[in-house]
Protein backbone atom coordinates (compact mmCIF):
# COMPACT_ATOMS: atom_id res chain seq x y z
CA UNK A 1 0.00 0.00 0.00
CA UNK A 2 1.47 3.67 -0.71
CA UNK A 3 1.15 5.58 2.11
CA UNK A 4 0.55 9.37 1.57
CA UNK A 5 -2.43 11.54 2.69
CA UNK A 6 -2.89 14.55 0.77
CA UNK A 7 -4.17 17.86 1.75
CA UNK A 8 -7.46 18.66 1.21
CA UNK A 9 -8.15 21.79 3.27
CA UNK A 10 -6.16 23.86 5.37
CA UNK A 11 -7.68 26.52 8.39
CA UNK A 12 -5.35 28.62 10.44
CA UNK A 13 -6.47 28.00 13.78
CA UNK A 14 -3.86 30.10 16.10
CA UNK A 15 -1.13 32.60 14.89
CA UNK A 16 1.29 33.01 17.47
CA UNK A 17 4.69 34.15 18.32
CA UNK A 18 6.54 31.07 17.91
CA UNK A 19 3.85 28.58 16.36
CA UNK A 20 1.21 28.73 14.01
CA UNK A 21 -1.76 25.62 13.94
CA UNK A 22 -3.90 24.61 11.30
CA UNK A 23 -6.30 22.11 11.26
CA UNK A 24 -6.27 20.76 7.91
CA UNK A 25 -8.38 17.97 5.75
CA UNK A 26 -6.66 15.28 4.29
CA UNK A 27 -7.21 12.21 2.29
CA UNK A 28 -5.59 9.28 3.66
CA UNK A 29 -4.51 6.38 1.49
CA UNK A 30 -8.21 4.33 1.61
CA UNK A 31 -9.79 7.61 -0.04
CA UNK A 32 -11.29 8.61 3.81
CA UNK A 33 -11.06 12.16 4.85
CA UNK A 34 -9.32 12.94 8.25
CA UNK A 35 -8.27 15.61 10.48
CA UNK A 36 -4.60 17.08 10.84
CA UNK A 37 -3.65 19.42 13.33
CA UNK A 38 -0.37 20.83 12.04
CA UNK A 39 1.98 22.86 14.79
CA UNK A 40 4.21 24.99 12.27
CA UNK A 41 7.42 25.90 13.76
CA UNK A 42 10.53 27.31 11.36
CA UNK A 43 12.74 24.68 12.35
CA UNK A 44 16.20 25.21 13.91
CA UNK A 45 19.58 24.37 15.26
CA UNK A 46 21.35 23.02 18.08
CA UNK A 47 25.64 22.91 18.07
CA UNK A 48 27.50 20.61 20.54
CA UNK A 49 30.70 22.96 21.00
CA UNK A 50 33.79 21.06 22.10
CA UNK A 51 37.19 22.62 22.88
CA UNK A 52 40.33 21.49 22.50
CA UNK A 53 40.16 19.59 25.80
CA UNK A 54 37.36 17.94 24.88
CA UNK A 55 35.13 20.42 27.65
CA UNK A 56 31.49 20.96 26.14
CA UNK A 57 30.06 24.36 26.63
CA UNK A 58 26.48 23.32 27.88
CA UNK A 59 23.27 25.91 28.79
CA UNK A 60 20.94 25.77 31.26
CA UNK A 61 17.50 26.98 30.91
CA UNK A 62 14.22 27.20 32.15
CA UNK A 63 11.48 25.43 29.91
CA UNK A 64 8.16 27.01 30.83
CA UNK A 65 6.25 23.91 29.13
CA UNK A 66 8.61 21.34 30.87
CA UNK A 67 7.99 23.37 34.25
CA UNK A 68 11.89 23.54 34.98
CA UNK A 69 15.60 23.69 33.95
CA UNK A 70 17.35 21.72 31.02
CA UNK A 71 20.51 21.09 30.03
CA UNK A 72 20.58 21.65 26.11
CA UNK A 73 23.34 22.15 23.64
CA UNK A 74 23.39 25.87 22.59
CA UNK A 75 20.07 26.21 20.01
CA UNK A 76 17.74 28.11 18.24
CA UNK A 77 14.98 28.97 15.58
CA UNK A 78 15.99 29.37 11.92
CA UNK A 79 15.26 33.47 11.44
CA UNK A 80 13.37 34.06 8.13
CA UNK A 81 15.36 32.94 5.05
CA UNK A 82 18.12 32.13 7.61
CA UNK A 83 20.75 29.38 6.56
CA UNK A 84 21.17 26.43 9.22
CA UNK A 85 24.61 26.83 8.87
CA UNK A 86 24.42 30.73 9.43
CA UNK A 87 21.84 30.16 12.20
CA UNK A 88 24.31 27.63 13.99
CA UNK A 89 26.88 30.23 13.67
CA UNK A 90 24.76 32.90 15.27
CA UNK A 91 23.28 30.85 17.87
CA UNK A 92 26.55 29.27 19.29
CA UNK A 93 27.74 32.72 19.34
CA UNK A 94 24.52 34.46 21.12
CA UNK A 95 24.22 31.75 23.85
CA UNK A 96 28.32 30.67 24.61
CA UNK A 97 30.08 33.57 22.89
CA UNK A 98 32.38 30.85 20.51
CA UNK A 99 33.19 31.11 17.15
CA UNK A 100 34.27 27.85 15.88
CA UNK A 101 36.23 26.83 13.26
CA UNK A 102 34.82 23.70 12.26
CA UNK A 103 30.77 22.93 12.29
CA UNK A 104 30.81 19.01 11.35
CA UNK A 105 27.24 18.43 10.07
CA UNK A 106 25.64 15.60 12.25
CA UNK A 107 22.01 15.43 10.66
CA UNK A 108 18.82 16.89 11.29
CA UNK A 109 15.61 14.95 13.13
CA UNK A 110 11.77 16.01 13.39
CA UNK A 111 11.21 16.74 16.81
CA UNK A 112 7.08 15.60 16.71
CA UNK A 113 6.64 14.40 13.17
CA UNK A 114 3.08 13.53 14.43
CA UNK A 115 1.51 16.99 15.03
CA UNK A 116 4.68 19.56 14.35
CA UNK A 117 6.55 20.45 11.43
CA UNK A 118 9.78 21.27 13.31
CA UNK A 119 13.01 19.69 12.12
CA UNK A 120 16.21 20.63 14.18
CA UNK A 121 19.69 20.57 12.12
CA UNK A 122 22.50 19.36 14.81
CA UNK A 123 26.22 20.52 14.82
CA UNK A 124 29.38 19.70 16.39
CA UNK A 125 31.85 22.58 16.71
CA UNK A 126 35.49 22.34 17.13
CA UNK A 127 38.19 24.85 17.24
CA UNK A 128 36.71 27.22 19.49
CA UNK A 129 37.80 30.79 19.77
CA UNK A 130 36.08 32.85 22.78
CA UNK A 131 34.08 36.31 22.25
CA UNK A 132 31.45 37.62 24.48
CA UNK A 133 27.58 35.69 24.43
CA UNK A 134 24.69 37.95 24.19
CA UNK A 135 21.50 36.06 24.73
CA UNK A 136 18.47 37.59 23.23
CA UNK A 137 16.40 40.15 25.29
CA UNK A 138 14.11 38.09 27.72
CA UNK A 139 16.56 34.71 27.86
CA UNK A 140 18.41 33.89 30.47
CA UNK A 141 20.63 31.04 30.68
CA UNK A 142 23.95 29.79 32.23
CA UNK A 143 26.42 28.39 30.26
CA UNK A 144 28.22 25.34 31.71
CA UNK A 145 31.09 23.01 31.00
CA UNK A 146 31.51 19.14 30.90
CA UNK A 147 33.75 17.00 29.98
CA UNK A 148 32.29 15.12 27.08
CA UNK A 149 32.38 11.45 28.70
CA UNK A 150 30.05 13.24 31.77
CA UNK A 151 27.51 14.34 29.35
CA UNK A 152 27.52 10.64 27.82
CA UNK A 153 27.38 9.42 31.19
CA UNK A 154 24.02 11.54 31.80
CA UNK A 155 22.10 10.46 29.02
CA UNK A 156 23.05 6.61 29.94
CA UNK A 157 21.98 8.35 33.55
CA UNK A 158 18.77 10.05 32.34
CA UNK A 159 19.99 13.12 33.48
CA UNK A 160 19.70 15.26 29.93
CA UNK A 161 16.25 14.45 29.20
CA UNK A 162 16.20 17.24 25.46
CA UNK A 163 15.41 15.02 22.68
CA UNK A 164 18.05 17.14 20.69
CA UNK A 165 20.53 17.22 23.24
CA UNK A 166 20.40 13.27 23.72
CA UNK A 167 21.14 13.09 19.94
CA UNK A 168 23.85 15.45 19.59
CA UNK A 169 25.55 14.07 22.23
CA UNK A 170 25.08 10.27 20.99
CA UNK A 171 25.97 11.24 17.76
CA UNK A 172 29.04 13.09 18.24
CA UNK A 173 30.43 9.95 20.03
CA UNK A 174 32.18 9.01 16.82
CA UNK A 175 34.28 12.14 16.34
CA UNK A 176 35.01 12.42 19.92
CA UNK A 177 35.58 8.72 21.57
CA UNK B 1 20.75 33.39 39.38
CA UNK B 2 17.86 31.20 39.80
CA UNK B 3 16.63 30.28 36.51
CA UNK B 4 12.58 29.82 36.85
CA UNK B 5 9.50 31.52 35.71
CA UNK B 6 6.16 31.79 36.97
CA UNK B 7 2.81 31.50 35.52
CA UNK B 8 1.22 34.89 35.74
CA UNK B 9 -1.80 34.04 33.38
CA UNK B 10 -2.87 31.21 30.89
CA UNK B 11 -5.44 31.58 27.70
CA UNK B 12 -6.52 28.78 25.92
CA UNK B 13 -6.21 29.22 22.31
CA UNK B 14 -6.81 26.01 20.57
CA UNK B 15 -8.88 23.52 21.78
CA UNK B 16 -7.88 20.49 19.95
CA UNK B 17 -7.75 16.41 19.13
CA UNK B 18 -4.15 15.75 19.82
CA UNK B 19 -2.91 19.44 21.11
CA UNK B 20 -4.66 22.41 23.22
CA UNK B 21 -2.76 25.47 22.64
CA UNK B 22 -2.45 27.97 25.51
CA UNK B 23 -1.11 31.85 25.43
CA UNK B 24 0.63 32.27 29.18
CA UNK B 25 2.25 35.83 30.73
CA UNK B 26 5.05 34.36 32.72
CA UNK B 27 7.51 36.37 35.17
CA UNK B 28 10.95 35.77 34.46
CA UNK B 29 13.73 35.71 36.79
CA UNK B 30 14.45 39.57 36.22
CA UNK B 31 10.58 40.09 37.04
CA UNK B 32 9.84 41.15 33.46
CA UNK B 33 6.73 39.91 32.32
CA UNK B 34 6.61 37.49 28.44
CA UNK B 35 4.54 35.62 26.36
CA UNK B 36 4.79 31.89 26.67
CA UNK B 37 3.21 29.66 24.00
CA UNK B 38 2.59 25.97 25.19
CA UNK B 39 1.33 23.23 23.04
CA UNK B 40 -0.18 20.70 25.90
CA UNK B 41 0.25 16.99 24.26
CA UNK B 42 -0.64 13.79 26.60
CA UNK B 43 3.09 12.22 25.76
CA UNK B 44 3.94 9.13 24.52
CA UNK B 45 5.68 6.26 24.24
CA UNK B 46 7.89 4.62 21.76
CA UNK B 47 9.13 0.98 21.98
CA UNK B 48 12.14 -0.56 19.74
CA UNK B 49 10.88 -4.49 19.50
CA UNK B 50 13.82 -6.73 19.13
CA UNK B 51 13.80 -10.38 18.10
CA UNK B 52 15.68 -13.62 19.39
CA UNK B 53 17.80 -12.83 16.25
CA UNK B 54 18.48 -9.63 16.37
CA UNK B 55 15.93 -8.01 14.24
CA UNK B 56 14.07 -5.31 14.98
CA UNK B 57 10.00 -4.48 13.54
CA UNK B 58 9.70 -0.61 12.82
CA UNK B 59 6.70 1.37 11.73
CA UNK B 60 7.34 3.45 8.31
CA UNK B 61 3.92 5.71 8.22
CA UNK B 62 3.19 9.22 6.12
CA UNK B 63 3.73 11.89 8.60
CA UNK B 64 1.64 14.63 7.39
CA UNK B 65 3.52 17.76 8.87
CA UNK B 66 6.98 16.22 7.47
CA UNK B 67 5.17 15.61 3.80
CA UNK B 68 6.52 12.18 3.62
CA UNK B 69 6.89 8.85 4.91
CA UNK B 70 9.56 8.56 8.11
CA UNK B 71 10.77 5.26 9.77
CA UNK B 72 9.97 5.05 13.00
CA UNK B 73 9.82 2.77 16.31
CA UNK B 74 6.23 2.00 17.16
CA UNK B 75 4.76 4.39 19.28
CA UNK B 76 1.59 6.16 20.62
CA UNK B 77 0.09 8.71 22.73
CA UNK B 78 -0.99 8.40 26.42
CA UNK B 79 -4.46 7.67 26.87
CA UNK B 80 -6.25 9.40 29.92
CA UNK B 81 -5.02 7.93 33.21
CA UNK B 82 -2.57 5.21 31.03
CA UNK B 83 0.84 4.20 32.62
CA UNK B 84 3.56 4.46 30.32
CA UNK B 85 4.38 0.45 30.84
CA UNK B 86 0.93 -0.08 29.89
CA UNK B 87 1.15 1.86 26.90
CA UNK B 88 4.08 0.55 25.61
CA UNK B 89 2.34 -2.88 25.59
CA UNK B 90 -0.66 -1.61 23.90
CA UNK B 91 1.31 0.26 21.79
CA UNK B 92 3.59 -2.59 20.56
CA UNK B 93 0.61 -5.07 20.20
CA UNK B 94 -1.28 -2.74 18.11
CA UNK B 95 1.43 -1.62 15.73
CA UNK B 96 3.33 -4.85 15.43
CA UNK B 97 1.03 -7.61 16.92
CA UNK B 98 3.79 -8.60 19.32
CA UNK B 99 3.55 -8.81 23.05
CA UNK B 100 7.10 -8.72 24.80
CA UNK B 101 8.99 -10.69 28.04
CA UNK B 102 10.73 -7.75 28.96
CA UNK B 103 10.55 -4.06 28.18
CA UNK B 104 13.48 -2.52 29.00
CA UNK B 105 13.18 1.21 30.90
CA UNK B 106 15.77 3.83 28.03
CA UNK B 107 14.65 6.74 29.85
CA UNK B 108 12.14 9.90 28.47
CA UNK B 109 13.15 12.62 26.66
CA UNK B 110 11.11 16.22 25.90
CA UNK B 111 10.97 16.60 22.07
CA UNK B 112 10.29 19.91 21.85
CA UNK B 113 10.59 21.67 25.56
CA UNK B 114 10.92 25.19 24.14
CA UNK B 115 6.90 25.35 23.18
CA UNK B 116 5.58 21.46 24.09
CA UNK B 117 4.67 19.68 27.34
CA UNK B 118 5.21 16.41 25.08
CA UNK B 119 7.14 14.00 26.82
CA UNK B 120 7.92 10.49 25.70
CA UNK B 121 9.16 7.30 27.23
CA UNK B 122 11.48 4.84 25.74
CA UNK B 123 11.67 1.25 25.65
CA UNK B 124 13.38 -1.64 24.67
CA UNK B 125 11.37 -5.02 24.13
CA UNK B 126 12.90 -8.43 24.28
CA UNK B 127 11.42 -12.26 24.59
CA UNK B 128 8.58 -10.83 21.32
CA UNK B 129 5.59 -13.49 21.16
CA UNK B 130 3.55 -12.72 17.78
CA UNK B 131 -0.29 -12.20 18.18
CA UNK B 132 -2.13 -10.10 15.41
CA UNK B 133 -1.60 -6.21 15.37
CA UNK B 134 -4.96 -4.25 14.88
CA UNK B 135 -3.48 -0.37 14.49
CA UNK B 136 -5.84 2.34 15.35
CA UNK B 137 -8.78 3.38 12.21
CA UNK B 138 -7.28 5.77 9.95
CA UNK B 139 -3.51 4.64 11.00
CA UNK B 140 -2.10 3.67 8.34
CA UNK B 141 1.46 1.77 8.59
CA UNK B 142 4.27 -0.82 7.14
CA UNK B 143 6.01 -3.02 9.58
CA UNK B 144 9.28 -3.04 8.18
CA UNK B 145 12.51 -5.49 9.77
CA UNK B 146 16.05 -4.84 10.06
CA UNK B 147 18.94 -5.96 11.79
CA UNK B 148 20.21 -3.35 15.03
CA UNK B 149 23.14 -2.82 13.14
CA UNK B 150 21.39 -1.48 10.26
CA UNK B 151 19.59 0.59 11.82
CA UNK B 152 22.94 2.00 13.60
CA UNK B 153 23.93 2.91 9.91
CA UNK B 154 20.80 4.08 8.97
CA UNK B 155 21.11 6.91 11.82
CA UNK B 156 24.28 7.59 10.93
CA UNK B 157 23.64 7.87 7.34
CA UNK B 158 20.67 10.43 8.07
CA UNK B 159 18.09 7.83 6.95
CA UNK B 160 16.55 7.86 10.36
CA UNK B 161 15.08 11.64 10.88
CA UNK B 162 12.38 10.98 13.93
CA UNK B 163 14.36 12.09 17.39
CA UNK B 164 12.28 9.44 19.55
CA UNK B 165 13.44 6.85 16.52
CA UNK B 166 17.58 7.99 16.88
CA UNK B 167 17.10 7.60 20.57
CA UNK B 168 15.95 4.52 21.17
CA UNK B 169 18.40 3.32 18.18
CA UNK B 170 21.70 4.58 20.12
CA UNK B 171 20.17 4.24 23.61
CA UNK B 172 19.40 0.77 23.00
CA UNK B 173 23.27 0.02 21.68
CA UNK B 174 24.34 -0.68 25.24
CA UNK B 175 21.93 -3.87 25.40
CA UNK B 176 22.49 -5.21 21.59
CA UNK B 177 25.92 -4.31 20.51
Amino acid sequence: MELTEKQVSSELKYKGVIVDVYLDRAELCDGKIARREVVKHPGGVTVLPVDSDGMCYMVRQYRYPAGKTLLETPAGKLEYGEEHLSCAVRELSEETGFSADELIDLGCCYTSPGFSTEIIHVYLARGLHAAKCHPDEGEFLNVEKYSFDTLTQMVADGKIEDAKTVIAILKAAKYLK
